[in-house]
């Protein structure tokens, strides 16, 4: 049994691409209990690979992915606010995506599956939101990818969203984050059992591995890599002078790649990675400036100082143009040396400053 | 026809791993002329995927790698110098290599070829110029792995090697390093063309291209990557809503895999990228400044203000132990927003400085 809950939306999802999806089944989770005037809602978006069990909870005990952030008493307070999490259009973990069957083929969608924005992504966090009867959000929280929903949210449906949390995260990935995006797509499609998406049984294993490796590094700080792993061998402490594996650093990200591959849908991970890739704020709204001329939001933009894949600066040049605008806007680099996976890692940092921030009053 | 020279080792090659290699063919080429006293010889190592032809010269009119950098009259004067460059052992540049036809089996080597390191190519440079009757070298230059050469050189034949010319490279790779190390062969050897190295005609292009291109993105700074591509696309100025490449950066990528693989052996990337993970001085003589104490050689370090892949800081400590046991050392970080690639870029920056201290007296 799914921890998660299902609903399927009353209404056609017209996406960017022109495409419009049917039948959109989204995968939710809530937390704590919306109150009377419906005004203490929290959206919280997941980054690539996650899922909407952002916590436990008494019916689904199981740890979620920002367990110490969001729960009864914690800096996310589910004895106040109301969290919702769900998981994003294109995943694996419940709501549509590639892995879907098409009711009109009765085949799964594969490559089939328009390709999907993050924007395409809110209008379904959107609409599941309205089917709930939640009126407003009383703030929206995402790092990563999920910090890009978070900004659509502020952007596209700015009376809705009453305060916006980007964390590590930016309004277009830069250049050579695209560029290691791009080679690890490129290594699933490249799996000779991708098939054109049409994998079954024998998946594209091999290839997914190489593409989460890849991200995995990007994910991990210099000092950190460094600090955890060194260039110490896995047992002896010579080298086995063979091609195989010498070094930890080696048989942990083999390890990653293992347990991902088992988690998570090869397809799914081409059209989220897809969808980073196409976010970018500038070009669609012309300029960064004209994009934020919609917000309504009190911002927090944190950034992490160790994070290379999705730098500070990113996240400053939004704070400053924010600023210029007389927008709302608080600002803070946390001091971390885990790199861009410090939110999942050293979450009190974190947590503080997010808690501060949806405590007070605008 | 091909550029370069080659020769057969008249004794066999003991190798770190223990294996014993006979009949070691070398691809060479030589550019200016040995003088009488036969002390003007420079030896030039070439990095991972290079090869011996380091310049144009009358008899091979090609263009060669550093091409701006030796020549008559050039920063590296082949009027004044008799310049030596030699393809690795483990290549597949005319060199033996897991390419090559093992006698005894009549078959290419593939995987049975032994695992080579930095210190047995080096052997092997070393028999070359006793074949070729140098009594000793000028200088050693090399730059990224062959910057690990000619530190083999100024160490294990300190005699013989007079200066010593160390470029964007380290006494070993970084933990980061290792892990996109890592990444690329595995993705050589998932490839399922690769048949255990065993492929003829089909060849593990994919794997190939991916170790290529993920190398590739760690050559170039974050900058050059912004300057050269941003996020522009390819032809419309819109995206395709496909899952194919959109962005310059990724046909960019792409096109240098795919060149690569026309040129390269998969099972000669494999060793050499071994290689590379295996060479650490500190490991192999307790430490940095054990290592170090043997050398004679008057030394130059050269780092480069953007490589993110060698950074600075290990051509520093280099310079910084050198200077403590009171070798002769200079260290020059050049200025260069090209990132690890820098010395095939901007070749006249890192030519007067070698220039300067190759024309001056010990």
């Amino acid at each position: 049994m799914s921890d998660y809950l299902t609903k399927q939306l009353s209404t056609p999802i017209t996406l960017q691409c022109g495409a419009t999806l049917d039948d959109v089944t989204v995968a939710y989770e809530c937390f704590g209990k919306l109150n009377e005037a419906k005004d203490n809602a929290i959206m919280i978006c997941h980054a690539l690979t996650g899922d909407s069990h952002v916590t436990e909870s008494v019916e689904a005990p199981k740890e979620g992915w920002w367990n110490d952030m969001v729960g009864p008493g914690k800096h996310i307070d589910t004895n106040k606010f109301y969290v919702i999490c769900s998981n994003v259009l294109g995943s694996c973990k419940g709501s549509m995506g590639p892995g879907t069957i098409n009711q009109k083929t009765s085949q799964k969608y594969g490559l089939s599956f328009p390709v999907i924005t993050v924007k395409d992504i809110v209008s379904v966090q959107y609409q599941l939101c309205i089917e709930l009867g939640i009126p407003s959000l009383y703030a929206v929280v995402g790092p990563s990818m999920g910090g890009m929903q978070a900004l659509e949210w502020a952007i596209s449906y700015s009376k809705y969203c009453k305060r916006c949390v980007v964390i590590a995260s930016s309004s277009s990935l830069s250049p050579q984050a695209l560029a290691f995006g791009m080679v690890g797509r490129n290594a699933i499609i490249s799996d000779r059992s991708f098939n054109e998406g049409n994998y079954d049984e024998e998946k594209p294993k091999q290839g997914l591995a190489i593409a989460r490796m890849i991200g995995h590094i990007t994910y991990l700080s210099k000092k950190s890599i460094t600090d955890k792993f060194g260039r110490k061998l896995q047992e002896k402490k010579e080298y086995n002078y063979e091609l195989d594996s010498d070094f930890q650093i080696e048989s942990y990200l083999h390890y990653q790649g293992d347990k991902f591959v088992e988690s998570f849908d090869a397809n799914s991970y081409l059209y989220l990675s897809k969808a980073l890739s196409y976010f970018d704020l500038s070009k669609e709204y012309g300029s960064l400036k004209k994009a934020f001329e919609k917000i309504s939001a009190s911002m927090l933009f944190i950034s992490i100082s160790s994070d290379w894949l999705y730098p500070t600066e990113q996240s400053k040049e939004m704070a400053r143009t924010c600023m210029n605008m007389n927008k709302k806007v608080t600002f803070c680099e946390v001091e971390s040396d885990y790199g861009h996976d410090s939110f999942l890692i050293e979450v009190d940092k974190f947590g503080e400053v997010i808690h501060s921030f949806i405590e007070r009053e605008l």
